[in-house]
């Protein structure tokens, strides 16, 4: 690993989506992935996307108990954009030599069909998901006194409805499999816990705190399951994606200041925090982590 | 007032819809009304539609600032049964001798487009709405881990869109009549609060975290905006109403049986809650009100 | 009922100390009672002490259930100043024909001597308390980082310490007379819920978080130890009471200009979320009851 | 290092104390260190404490951002047994070939007074405290119904206010050697975040509620002051250590018994999370880490 690759994407070509990350080669040292930074490929897929795939998921795949004597199949959902989409980008993951193969999925996350679809070939080809990492998320500007509803309603579709679908398919998908270690990690906010004075965020702070009551309710199902299953929320402050870009989409001034202010969370430290969670041993359950930006002040 | 009414109705053919209450004669004393109690209307229509017609909203419009030189115009969306949809409630409340006038209005809130005509023909008949109380909301049994989509939706689209959708529509027609002393208020849950291990309302649990962040939300642009409209949450433990039947359609008995384990919350003490909360004097805000049957446990 | 008293004092003199009620004449109707002014007592003892006998604490009573068919003995911490707690204070009383008869007593709630002591002579002589409101509270203004000990101490001795005290005698004593219907009510604050950005009151909010989990802690014994006896805490934002020329004492014009940005609580809207939770049916417990003035904006 | 150390100690022993660990070659890899089991000092001393200094604080340490270019000077307070107080712990450590050395201090820290003293010790001796890690805690089983007063007063001594006078003394330490880069890490509960139905602890949390105030007002000052020193605090389910011991002290099997039911967090995994939250770079600050046993239900 290594060179640094180069593939043409847009922010306006960006849209939710998902990736399986298979691992092939579980076990492979940390010590032996690279970092890669993405120049090109905005918003949270950055997180745990491409970059992701040397520093973040792969490292933490390669550590986590999951991985000891199987493959490993983890369903990762994010902004993806139609550049990376293609077999391009599984090329060059493959020619870069990382221990695991990125499948890349097309899927709107806010049509039920085209999730169910992907759920079904990811069984068909690759046995099913082992960690499901629910990262996709947006906020339209969309204020409670004056917004329209339907930037609510994609707020809702892809925070809540999405998020409840890939957790069940995901969690079926498991138990057919006899899966007892699997791992569900919902990506949050601060929002979801506390309500700041902008109103552009409110109806997005209101589908966060479904978020973090969707992780509390499933960590108990899953004890009554009698699973070892783990649920996850990571609750992030202000994280230098391309979320402003999309939330101020006719706004770009706005959004880039949004995130010169002060010095943001990035990709990376959200990928910190999934491995540590990941890694933890089975019988600790992270439950959830909030970290802002040490500067940010609300 | 005094006499019983006995409208034929039935809990399946009930439905989330509207009532608009006009009080014509504000400034009723609350002694003049009258408490009534309707045999068969089930849910939580009994707390603020024909039984408050008398005790409830009319009671706490009566004492309420708001009616001191002007009619009021109050919005309540609630669980409403085809026999009290139509003229004949009205009928009866005239014939009771009410302080104010029963206008229902027949509406499927989960329909936006029905929602809009109803504030358009609310605008043109009525001139607006000044108190919006979003009551309905429902819950379906469907768990995290094997849920149904469509009971999920169906919990998201009146829990969380209507009421948002309401109090916008609300707030405008306020905002277009220059009324500064109006009030929405969103009947929530103490599952908006804390998430309990009972599987079948966990998805429920989501959308009332959801309202708790909705009030904040509006608490905040309400000051942002300058006016004092004020927002408010009530958050009921265990009501006696046709939720549970409406939770366990399958099963009547496992719904009966949830209200008689201990001494339930009953349609009136949320009624109370309401005139309380309306009846404070305009500067003081009522955020949340936090109430449970002093013999729940959980 | 009606002439103005006007006892001497000053808020120099005020200490917290302890006002018991005894309702002589239970179910009085309110509207019997009248609402007198008290013009020099500052601080929370305004909200229920001497101006509450008549419109608060006394009508409260006067329509609480327990009142129906015995005396009742209502516990009342408060700021009383020196001038307010002799026997004059309850010669006022008695003269301007209150249904109750109010029996102050000088305690330092900072000394658990004191309090044992004042409650042993509240069973000697008057049988005990049915009603406990935990209203003695105050902020020094001691931020986290620089902040003196002997201020925080004081903070918790009064806001966590004696509330704690208090509230085992007063069950106590109910529980040895068999009282099934008895209240146990905490003053709490916004601050309980949540961290504004001021340092000055950063451990009181603490102190006001502990209440909160204090308040939640008791109802649930209660549950366990199968009475009716109800826990509720009373969550104010800003009321204009001697607490901020308490909190700064060196300051007195910061003190007044808190008061004066926004059109605040009064202690009469204190009175009154009290009256309204006491006068629930014994069925309902109001948990909590979060108020702000509608102009506050954090 | 390797070999184990036993030293003679008791759990009769134990009282809350603090260690100051020096780190005298920062930037050793955490590959050098070892991790060593302390067979007999229970209580969460052996989460960070003995145990610790191979495998927990020393590798936070040794990445940790503070040690690039200089001594680092971590205070951490727990429960120390007297055996393992003396000088014989520091010079087992240092013949392990450790690369801090350990400087064991005995305070009570229900004591301001040796607090201060302490604090003041450290400053002549070795120049102050870079990060400083409030990990003593204590519960009594003493319920709100029927506690006693002097257990309540011991919790809120050592859980609260040790934990403030720490943390004033620490930051006032950072302050005047121009530290920027500190770190203030208090050990909270799952229990500091909702109230669970068991008296014996329902005061403990009302202790810990206190802390979660605390923690976000001490973030909250430290922004004010323009400081990127963090504050974080971890928040664990039932974890192994000599806590239950500590709790049911004439009950050795129910504490026992406590930690048998279920899988229980173990002291490393509490030392792993304090070295994720010490070793995030500078600029992310981890506000809360909320985690339990994967198998604990409430």
């Amino acid at each position: 690993p290594g060179e640094e690759a180069t593939p043409s994407c847009d922010i306006g070509d960006c849209s939710p989506g998902a990736l399986l990350v298979l691992v092939e080669r579980p076990g492979t040292p940390s010590s032996e992935l690279s970092v890669r930074s993405h120049p090109i490929c905005w918003g949270m897929v950055r997180v745990l996307g491409w970059e992701g795939l040397g520093a973040g998921l792969g490292a933490a795949l390669a550590v986590s108990p999951l991985t000891q004597d199987s493959l490993s199949f983890l369903f990762y959902s994010g902004w993806v954009c139609a550049a990376c989409h293609g077999p391009k980008l599984a090329a060059e993951c493959q020619s870069a030599g990382y221990p695991g193969t990125l499948i890349p999925y097309k899927c709107d996350l806010s049509n039920e069909e085209e999730i169910l679809s992907m759920f079904s070939a990811i069984k068909t080809l690759h046995q099913g998901v082992d960690v499901c990492i629910n990262n996709a998320g947006l906020a339209r500007p969309e204020p409670l006194l004056s917004g329209k509803t339907e930037g609510w309603r994609t707020m809702i579709d892809v925070n809540v409805m999405a998020v409840s679908i890939c957790t069940r398919e995901a969690y079926q998908s498991m138990k057919e499999r006899n899966i007892d270690d699997g791992h569900i990690i919902n990506i949050n906010s601060m929002n979801g816990h506390s309500v700041v004075p902008q109103s552009v965020v409110h109806f997005y702070s209101a589908t966060k705190y479904a978020v973090t009551a969707l992780t509390e309710g499933l960590r108990q199902e899953l004890r009554e399951a009698r699973t070892h299953i783990r649920a996850t929320c990571i609750s992030p402050g202000l994280v230098e994606t391309g979320f402003a870009f999309k939330l101020h989409d006719n706004d770009p001034e706005r959004a880039a200041a949004t995130y010169e202010s002060i010095r943001c969370l990035k990709a990376e430290d959200m990928a910190n925090a999934v491995i540590y969670v990941l890694s933890a041993p089975p019988h600790v359950q992270i439950g959830d982590i909030q970290m802002r930006p040490t500067e940010q002040i609300s």
